[in-house]
């Protein structure tokens, strides 16, 4: 089936089979035919059940394959027991794709997995495509066409719109869809996705922003299932021209546990996903009324360059609640510059020179107050413009948003906020085209959320070297599934991370000319926790000191450790530097590989400070990644403090992030620690490593 | 005049004088005039006009000294240079309080603030008090008192309430009236206190917290200018069983920037502000929907014992995007205990362990849904609960809200957030008086505020010792604006802190039988930065090499700095610890003495770590002082890390404090820098310090 077809199945279906319908108005089950008649669904619609010939007026059948004409998707609303069986018969008949509200598979419990397990072998081996199960169905309105059994949906008007959604939080289908069209919102498409079986919300948003209909597509994320889809569709929107917007729970562990999302103990958390968005170009808000309000405000424009906004307000209070929050996320408030105010000036208008215009707005000051918003909105030195509404919103809402009109469509995001209630002139904003927010906070976060946006990075470019090959030959001689510390340090060694110089020996004869100082490490897969078990010394000097060492080493472990095997003794230099660092690849399993940098050192256990990417990265990016972490600024000219050599660690960072281009991702999990950074170009050498296989 | 007296002369005067009256209803000055009229205020109301012998159907008068009767307060709203002899006339006649609108005082620069300060000294000379200048007004509306320009407030319907407000910005003041009185929550007394030149924000929230009408007083503030009166006004509510509860900007360094507060390049910030609330007992939310639905979900309950909170929900989404919130902000969801969950199997409802309850409504739940809600609200394992609402919030706002009033009044706070649009719902719960939330963020806000809320610390107990007495007595001996690091280290040992055990010498002849090692440092107040200009020398050892090392730092004082006072040389013990922090005092300009501890060293620089009370503290306050930075983790214990006198930091830090109990506080400011802490039971050292005077 190509994207097409199967986008046409799913949105705009030749006929749709109901199996499970009901004739009791009551029941949850009659209300996704109730939705299509009242909508007037053009297609044929035909209830299943086996109890009833006639459903609402439409002759049902007792079978799916007793359908006639062509169903391109069945809505299944049965018993989990009898989902099967139904799949099973829209097989039979040539059903493309089935939405599948039924609960009790992967959510319920390991049956229910099973039962989950069979039924996408079932409709996979039927040519047939899935979405949910566990789900509370789609829409799309311009295609009159209701699968879903949402009481919140049922309760609105459906009018065609330009906003698409994906949800894995079937409720939030309905809050979000009765907030939006409450503000003058409409959809074009939405769907629940539930357990993702089949059809996730990558999938779904690909074909959303593909769609002519709708410009922006919403997401309310619990977790990730098919991020690699998810950042195809993000950026094929970014080409298009649109937006894709997300909201994701499990900011805390807390919202991990309560979601679905479960990588609570792994490095990264919300800072993986916040990663994922921004190299995506997904925009992200953190409050319920920006993901609503935010399309509207960011309709037709592309990234900004920084984070600079400016600001006009009639109200010091309510605009110092905007900005103040802006402050506390890092975005830069910026007075309008001399340029700007000359040109106020020469239209009598003066403005002092501070960051926020305070512009009392009366009604004399109407006029006043439009023409500084069109300079605001015309001038290159900000990003976007907060416009914050006194008590004239209330008490003159149609004449106050005519003082705004004249400035739009504006050549850049506007964001108006009235301080005080102001039912009426959201209102009619919203009907203007304009994004007007009800509380600050919201219109913060999603100014805030402009401000962060960027293009999609190219991963890709010019990432994929020889020394990438090298390592993948190392890591495909593994023949277990982790590598050792010598072995680990060789695969570094070749993606270009200078190793630590060490040999192995097997007996103190073979040391030879090494006069130290070094550490001294015995090699043995089955002794962990080596210092704690006296299997490491360090700081030894001396060729004969070393040998000695390293005899007593082979000593001590063949009469305290009997049974482990001795792959050698470790023999390494001591090496020395200005700082210490972790460096750490993992393919994480909601959003696949990525590299992590962390600072070495018992207090990274105390304050976590490390910085995340999706791998690979280039240099560019890894300085980025670098100067995220306050530590490191110690090495980079702070105080007369001597500089280390950041080059060296960023070409270190990218080589590691380079286990994500070999063939087949064969790394589970990689790690240098520590790296140790030497002065100025010097280098960075790996003291110690590991690497795991998949 | 008494606190009864001015209250009843602000709230409900006998007279009010309307000095700037307007006839002309397009008019900003003609509103207040109108508003009284409207709302029947039953006192004498006199216009003050020269160009008008009547006003509205009341006779005016051209000068206030021609007003009849008993006038109690006086509302200003001339210009700028017409305010001082409006005040004059006002003591002539004796009017007990002005509130002046008039702007061009202290917020216009040197020339207004001169200005104000002249009104001021007036006033105070003829008895009077002032609200403002550059206010908004006031009103008590249970005495139909409404002297207040702001056209959101004559916009409403103004019904007596119970809450009270004081605003530092004066359009808030409408902007919050207006969001309230929507919510159906009315007030009792407002007022904006505009440069706050006499009456200031505490002295208001006095008044409001002793007025029998008033349960909940909100505050917005932009600084602190009556900190004490503040802090007195929310220990009173406590006691009243009433509730203080603040929004304030500034919690970044922008908000500080564009609002009043310039404390920003201070430490301590907007956690200073943070203290104070917490230390007082004042809610703070960050949201503005919070400020305007906490006061009825807390109305009449008390602190809790702890941040937990339980949450049931019938929308997973809906719920996840409180609770995440919630622990993002540290606070912590906890499921049913075995007891609560063993009295829901009684009652034929089972809930799995699990922290969420997720309970889907539908009509056949409505019991259900009642019953363990109100188990909830009853069991001793939660301090809050979160009630989430899906579709039939939307549907069926009645039914749904029938199924939670059976809980009503509950016996600890209850929180409801209704995940779809839900206006119905939201305004008959309100008129029902539960505490319903429209976005997930200030419902999560609401209740975090709720869950940090303490009863105000005892600050005074048992902390007046005779240290402070002989600290006292040292600082008072201070001849010039500071003490150099000898004669701070006496104070802070006066307080109990240990000292370096340093001497001072004239000469290398005095230095006597101190072997060492230790350090040698030139005593001058007239070379600054004294290691970078050589005059500290470290790690001097033997009896001779000190002696040399003294007469060698003295001869090149002489050279390098033939000018400089010297003061003589300190020879000082070279202590060893296991960490080194900053302790600190200063008397802030906005909410009084304060104590720090922070980290010492470079990194301290680079990522702020400290933690502030406002002083004095005691033992057990500083404790959770230590506690609040991680990096002290190291030597309490961790990873087998040797542990350090954590009590004698403790007792440093108390010890410190005290220096807020010195009579009249004479201290401005007092570091010390380091304070080394050694090993378990062997104490902490003064290293070096400071003490400057007020």
């Amino acid at each position: 089936m190509t994207d097409t077809d199967l986008s046409r199945a799913l949105f705009a279906p030749r006929g749709v089979a109901l199996i499970g319908a009901s004739a009791d108005p009551t029941k949850n089950n009659s209300r996704a035919q109730r939705l299509l008649q009242r909508e007037g669904f053009a297609g044929r619609i035909v209830p299943v059940n086996p109890g009833r010939a006639e459903i609402m007026g439409l002759p049902a059948v007792a079978d799916i394959r007793d359908a006639e004409g062509p169903i391109d998707h069945a809505f299944i609303m049965v018993p989990s027991a009898a989902v099967l069986p139904a799949i099973e018969g829209c097989c039979a008949i040539g059903v493309k794709v089935a939405t599948i509200f039924s609960a009790g598979f992967a959510e319920a419990g390991d049956e229910g997995a099973a039962l989950q397990h069979q039924i996408v072998a079932t409709a996979r081996a039927g040519g047939m495509r899935l979405i949910g199960p566990n789900c509370l169905g789609l829409l799309s309105v311009p295609d009159r066409l209701t699968l879903t059994l949402n009481a919140a949906i049922e309760a609105e008007t459906l009018r065609p719109g330009w906003l698409g959604m994906v949800s894995q939080s079937g409720s939030m289908m309905g809050a979000v869809f009765s907030r939006a069209v409450a503000r003058g919102l409409d959809f074009s498409r939405m769907a629940s996705v539930g357990n993702e079986c089949d059809l996730g919300v990558g999938e779904l948003a690909e074909m959303m922003v593909e769609d002519p209909h709708t410009k922006a597509v919403l997401l309310f994320l619990e977790t990730f299932r098919d991020a690699d889809r998810l950042a195809a569709a993000a950026r094929r929107a970014h080409v298009l021209g649109k937006h894709v917007i997300a909201y994701k729970l499990g900011r805390s562990e807390l919202g991990r546990r309560v979601a679905l999302s479960h990588t609570g103990a792994m490095v990264g958390g919300d800072e993986l996903a916040a990663a994922f968005f921004r190299e995506h170009g997904i925009l992200r808000v953190d409050t319920l009324e920006a993901l609503i309000e935010l399309p509207r405000m960011i309709l037709g424009h592309r990234p900004p360059r920084g984070r600079r906004f400016a600001a006009m307000t009639a109200t010091g209070g309510g605009a110092g609640m905007v900005v103040d929050r802006l402050g506390t996320l890092g975005d830069e408030l910026i007075g309008p510059p001399e340029g700007v105010r000359a040109t106020l000036a020469a239209k009598g208008i003066v403005v002092p020179d501070a960051p926020l215009i305070d512009l009392p707005m009366g009604m004399a000051g109407a006029e006043r107050y439009s023409t500084v918003l069109r300079e605001l909105l015309a001038a290159d030195h900000n990003e976007a413009v907060v416009a914050v509404l006194g008590s004239n919103a209330r008490r003159a809402p149609e004449k106050t948003l005519e003082n705004i009109l004249p400035a739009i469509p504006a050549p850049k995001p506007l964001a108006v906020f009235a301080a005080p209630l102001a039912e009426d002139l959201l209102r009619q904003a919203h009907e203007r085209g304009i994004a007007a927010f009800r509380e600050p906070e919201a219109c913060a976060d999603a100014v805030h959320a402009y401000l962060t946006w960027r293009e999609p990075r190219q991963r890709d470019a010019g990432l994929m070297p020889d020394e990438a090959d090298a390592a993948g030959r190392l890591v495909a001689q593994a023949d277990g599934k982790s590598l050792n510390e010598v072995r680990a340090c060789e695969v570094f060694a070749a993606l270009g991370i200078e190793p630590p110089g060490s040999v192995v020996v097997s007996a103190a004869e073979q040391v030879g000319d090494i006069a130290g100082p070094v550490a001294v490490k015995l090699l043995s897969p089955d002794i962990l926790h080596k210092t704690d078990a006296g299997m490491v010394r360090l700081n030894i000097e001396g060729k004969a000191a070393i040998r000695d060492t390293v005899a007593n080493l082979l000593a001590a472990a063949r009469e305290r450790f009997p049974k482990a095997r001795v792959d050698g003794v470790l023999v390494a230099p001591m090496h020395r530097g200005l700082q210490e660092v972790i460096l750490g690849y993992r393919e994480d399993p909601e959003v696949g590989p990525m590299v992590m940098l962390g600072i070495g050192g018992v207090m990274a256990e105390l304050k976590r400070s490390f910085s995340v990417r999706l791998a690979p990265v280039d240099v560019e990016e890894a300085l980025t990644m670098i100067a995220e972490l306050p530590e490191l600024q110690l090495i980079q000219g702070f105080r007369g403090l001597p500089k280390g050599d950041v080059q060296a660690l960023a070409r270190a960072i990218r080589a590691m992030s380079l286990l994500a281009t070999l063939k087949d991702r064969p790394v589970q999990e990689a790690e240098i620690n520590p790296l140790i950074i030497r002065a100025e170009g010097k280098g960075a050498v790996a003291v110690d490593g590991l690497l795991a296989l998949r």
